[in-house]
């Protein structure tokens, strides 16, 4: 049932704010000291039965799990373009939508899980929301998450929240009209990160 | 033993990173939609034994119970001025010292608990920790918090996080020189509200 799909931000983010460290790039995807963001994916012992590259802590584990349980992602090229695509594949397993003014060369189209959106952030949902089914559609890049932010089109917001001050960097967190309530609705305390679920009341 | 002293930043914090919303100001504390920010503080039912105008809900009552119990504040002149010095008395109900540049002509000197340092960060501190004794030191305005986390002299981050996004405001953490390792030492989810410590590793 499309009209039940939820969509939901889903990112990795430094205390201060960030998604990413100053410089970030494809030769330096997380940024300066933004690798840190990412650390708690392979802090554990006992890989990940979705992922077996991934082996997050055990208090962790449903958390992780459950975000790669997405039924669509939605991203935004700069993402796209320095995480190069994924090489065609998002790690989370699903189908990705790119939001872009122009179409990529690569890691888009037929043999891939990519699709290249040029018409805007409303298409592009509609679009995850066929493909998703019933399952959440993940938001992954910050400029693509304050643009579903902005238009009042988020229904969820997890983070994975990590003990650290990047001090500059990509900030999730910006362009929003106006004041937001969330409800809390989940905290999992772990190693290395805190997993925050909030959901979007206003 | 003022050696053993900690630096407390303590704060109430939305998700986006403000300790008080937009045009804030005497008139307007804590800002455009900043009071949300507040609300934990009343939002139970048993009054508080150190102060009974708060009533926080009962899982945020041990952290509430610590954050009165600090030994001495260390406060900027613009929050300051915007609190009307808390008629001289602050709310944890230990000595304050505000950073200023003169003297207010208020709230400060014989007769209150109030302290004005007009030499730097070190000399407010020093004077903090001679009457702080073995009790913590809170830090409790985001421009001084910046200026002792530049400085390398914060010990620990105490936030109480709220779930709205204010969209602007007063930001906590900005003018960072460089990135900051910590390590969460306690989480608290309570109603309304996430307690977060860190304690300051780098």
């Amino acid at each position: 049932m499309p009209g039940m799909t939820i969509t939901s931000i889903s990112l990795s983010i430094s205390l201060d704010g960030y998604i990413a460290g100053p410089h970030d790039g494809p030769d330096n995807p997380l940024g300066d000291g933004g690798s840190s963001l990412f650390d708690w994916w392979t802090a554990g012992t006992e890989p990940l039965a979705n992922d077996p590259r991934f082996a997050p802590p055990t208090r962790s584990r449903q958390v992780a799990t459950e975000l790669f349980d997405c039924g669509a992602v939605l991203t935004g090229r700069r993402t796209f373009d320095i995480a190069r695509g994924w090489g065609g594949h998002h790690p989370a397993g699903a189908p990705f939508f790119v939001l872009t003014h122009s179409a990529p060369p690569h890691w888009v189209g037929p043999g891939t899980g990519g699709t290249a959106v040029t018409d805007g952030i409303r298409s592009a949902l509609d679009q995850a929301r066929h493909v998703a089914g019933d399952r959440p559609i993940g938001i992954t890049s910050a400029n693509v998450a304050q643009q579903y932010m902005a238009a009042g089109l988020v229904d969820e917001i997890n983070l994975n929240l990590i003990p650290v001050l990047l001090g500059s960097g990509v900030a999730l967190f910006a362009n929003l009209p106006e004041p937001v309530g969330l409800e809390c609705t989940r905290v999992v305390e772990s190693d290395g990160v805190t997993h925050l679920r909030y959901r979007v009341i206003t």
